[in-house]
């Protein structure tokens, strides 16, 4: 099955004309009072950017362009309310393709409102995701259209091409910490920064109370676990076969594996907003919250941070900023 | 004067290479939340995605990297504590120039750190402004470096490429809202929009409690007001003449100025922060309010608001987001 495949370095470079055709390249920016924060040199990968405010989009976009006209005709399924959701329904919108979310009964208003917005039919199904899901793939199997999953092979391969630009602006870099939710950005980073420097360390954050896939990574096997962090972005129950794999491999795999307190995210929004005046959620920054945890591990070093996912609630963001 | 002189296209489309050298091209987003709150089709123009988050460093690196290698050892030299003196500072740093930026003594503390965080060196010399920049002219005069006044012809040229991407992006834009600080960012626009477009309607805004290049377009001629606005981007006291006679040019000049208040950009900050997800300081939501304000002659159109200033302080951000 394709969404179980493994990406290769050669689909990443594939992706990137399709993925430029419809998205900018993100900027790398060093801010002095992060390195001064962190006692390394702290380089933002703003994937917080892009209209949706997460790397997922580089995935949608690259699925939804390498469809042939037939494909395109029958549309993209998926199930999800956040970031995977608006990037799906961002892709279709850029490229002429329907998309159809399912969500379940009572799914959150405002998270429907903003997939519509990106032009996407919405879809209410089941009592929970999994029953979402589970309809919607049947449906797209009834009409031929494609059901995308949290981790398909060109998901990934969009996914890579924010590595691709690091490695670019910046063929030094030692360090690259990347949030996880399903896996594909640090994945895809693993894969491509060490492809391109085996020198390269790339770290993993999840959150404490949503470790499925840090458990999955030590144990080296799939493995589920409680997932009560408010860090919607990273909250993943249970790990992905080819992402996991993927972050596993013993060449272009990760380095290591963290997991980060939610009250460190919390203090990582406001940081950031502090040192870049730029927003995240929780999850995006995750990145700037596992880089002052290792503080001491990365001292002098060059260190890129992904910022991913901005899509805080504003009550959120007014209690953290006090 | 080299600084009185105005801008010509060309002058934009050679500065084109040198800018991006150094810079990424910002993205231009539809955002549904504000196009419905205006009820025309809203863009945002995020100049506030550069490092120093305006666009003015457009020009100042433009003008660093046109310098001759003579030229560029002795230096540039200016006087600012706001995104003029941010924006020559990262110019030097990338560009590998010197620069010196002199502040009146007792000058914000923390914004001369912002300056130095860039790899300027800030010289305090003088009782204001006026004094300073005096001093840091003659110390210009002796020392055979380059003095840059607010609207030198590179510094416009070098910001004049943000409109090319715009009429790239979205080539039947109609109407695009520019902040006026010292003028270089509406008179570059008009000239690029208009070259390219003659039917773009270009719309300048400046705070109504610092009009002074309001009370300069509509009496054809350089006047002088008060300065009182808290929009410290915004914040001229007197027209200059280079720009005014751009954005008074009969085919390239701008098309209406507005004036809107304290309390609308306050309010507009936050309508950023709730449909966008990016913070600006004051003049980096005075396109968006001036938008709502002129609703119903926007009605329906395609327009496009520039987001430059994202340095909002962080109790003056508490309190707007309450």
């Amino acid at each position: 099955m394709e969404s179980n495949q493994v990406c290769v370095f050669e689909d990443v470079q594939a992706a990137r004309d399709r993925v430029y055709r419809y998205l900018h390249k993100t900027p790398l920016h060093e801010y002095a009072g992060l390195s001064e924060l962190v006692g390394a040199r702290v380089f933002v990968k703003h994937e917080n950017h892009h209209a949706v405010r997460a790397f997922k989009v580089r995935g949608g976009v690259n699925l939804a362009s390498s469809l042939d006209d037939a494909s395109r005709q029958r549309g993209l399924y998926t199930a999800s309310t956040g970031n995977h959701g608006q990037s799906i329904a961002f892709a279709g919108q850029v490229t002429g393709t329907p998309v159809r979310v399912a969500l379940p009964e009572g799914a959150n208003p405002s998270k429907a409102a903003a997939i519509r917005e990106l032009g996407a039919e919405v879809v209410f199904h089941g009592r929970d995701f999994d029953e979402a899901r589970e309809w919607i793939g049947e449906e797209a199997t009834k009409t031929g259209a494609r059901f995308i999953g949290p981790t398909d092979r060109e998901l990934i391969a969009g996914v890579g091409t924010y590595t691709l630009e690091i490695m670019e602006a910046q063929p030094d870099i030692e360090v690259i910490i990347v949030p996880v939710g399903a896996g594909s950005g640090a994945s895809a980073t693993s894969l491509v920064a060490k492809t391109i420097n085996s020198k390269v360390q790339v770290i993993a954050v999840q959150a404490e109370r949503a470790p499925a896939i840090y458990r999955s990574w030590k144990a080296r096997t799939i493995t589920a676990a409680a997932m009560e962090s408010t860090a919607e972005g990273l909250a993943t129950r249970v790990a992905f076969e080819n992402t996991l794999s993927m972050m596993l491999n013993p060449t272009t795999g990760i380095d290591d594996f963290v997991l980060v307190s939610d009250e460190a995210m919390e203090e990582s929004v406001r940081l950031l907003v502090e040192h870049t005046r730029n927003l995240a959620e929780l999850g995006g920054a995750a990145a700037l919250a596992a880089a002052i945890q290792l503080k001491d591990r990365l001292a002098g070093a060059k260190v890129a941070i992904v910022m991913s996912g901005g899509n805080i609630a504003m009550d959120k963001l007014r209690r953290i900023l006090g």
